[in-house]
C-alpha cells in the first residue's frame, strides 16, 4: 500500500470565501503515485470546511447566501460573548458543513463530475492562511 | 491490501428524490472480498449527495421538507440568472449535504445501524441517470 | 497495511447532546499502531452524527441553536405521525449533518487544528448509549 500526505497553504479572505483547490488535490494524487484508492481532503481548524461544487461565480454566491441563512452573521452567538472573537457564526458553519471530504481515486485521478470542483470554504471573520491536507491511500 | 471500485447507475426522478442504495453498497463490499477496511460511497456530479437515513416514507418526506427550508426552490439563484438551468437550488443543496459518505467495513459488511440506510439524494430539476461509486479498501 | 477497528460506548442525554470524543479517537489511533493513514469515525444509528468543533460551551450552545433552526423540534414530522416516536427532527438532523467524519493520520495522530475536537451529536429525544467506531487504515 501507498500512503502519501501532502500539505499546502491557501490564502483566503475569510467571510465565507470559497476557493477552488481541485488542482492541489489532483497534484497531490499525481505526486503520490497512487492509481487506485482514495483521497481525504481536510482543513485543520474549526472555522473552515471542505466540500464540492460547480465552481462558477453564480453558484458560489448562491452558496454564500444559503450559508448566511443557515447560520446568520448578524445574530448573537455565545462564543462571542465569552471570547470576543466575533466569529461564532464561523464555528457553527464549519461544524455543520464539515472539515473533510473523501473521494475515490481511479486511474490516478479523483472520481468527480466534469463540473464538480473541490473547494475550501473559509468562514472566519478575517483573512487567513489555511493548512489543507490531502491524504492519499491506495496502490 | 485490496482496492476495489464498483460503479453503478441509479435512475432518479430529480427534485430531491431520495433512493435507498444500501444493497448496491453491500454488494460492492461483498464483491470486493474485503473483510475489514472502509467504503467510500460517492456520486459524480454537483447536484446530488450521499448520506444515511432510516429509509421509511415519513422521514424521507421530512428530510425533503427540511432541505426545501434550507435552500428553497422558489427563490432567486444567481446560477439561474447566468446559465438559465433553473437548478441553482440543487447545486447549493448538494454542496451543503456533501457528495460522499465513508463507512467502516467489518466482517465484510458496512458498519451501520439496523435502521440506517445509505441513500442517494438527487436535487436536480429533472430525472437523471446517476453514476454512483463505491471504493472499498481493506484486507 | 494495518486495519484496526475500535468500538466504544458513549452515554448521552439526547436532545442535541454534544460530546467530545477526541480522546477516544486518539486512543484508537494510538492502539492501532498506524503512523500514517486515515481514521473514519462513525456512529451506528440514524439519529446521531459526528463532526468537529472547538469544544467550548459557548460554541456548543450556538451549534445547538443553529441545528434547532435548521430542523426545529416543535413542528410536525410525518415520521412521528406514522411511528409515534416523537424523534422525527432527530432523524432529519442526522441525515443532514452526517454519520461519519474522516481525518488524515500522520505520525500516529489525527491531523486536526489545536482547537478542533471530534464530537458526537446525539439528536434523539431521550438518553442513549451510543456505539461509536474508529476504523484506522494505514501503515
Amino acid at each position: 500500500m501507498n500512503v502519501s500526505l501532502r500539505e499546502f497553504q491557501v490564502s483566503t479572505k475569510g467571510f465565507c470565501d470559497i476557493v477552488d483547490i481541485s488542482d492541489h488535490v489532483r497534484n497531490a494524487i499525481g505526486d503520490s503515485g497512487v492509481s487506485d484508492g482514495l483521497a481525504v481532503i481536510s482543513v485543520a481548524g474549526s472555522t473552515a470546511s471542505v466540500t464540492t461544487i460547480e465552481f462558477e461565480p453564480g453558484v458560489v454566491e448562491d452558496l454564500k447566501v444559503a450559508i448566511e441563512r443557515m447560520a446568520p452573521s448578524g445574530i448573537e452567538y455565545r462564543h462571542d460573548q465569552r471570547w470576543g472573537d466575533g466569529n461564532g457564526f464561523a464555528h457553527v458553519r464549519a461544524a455543520m458543513i464539515g472539515a473533510s471530504f473523501t473521494v475515490p481515486v481511479s486511474g490516478g485521478s479523483p472520481v468527480l463530475g466534469t463540473w464538480q470542483q473541490v473547494v475550501l470554504l473559509d468562514f472566519d471573520n478575517r483573512p487567513r492562511r489555511r493548512s489543507v491536507f490531502v491524504q492519499v491511500l491506495g496502490e
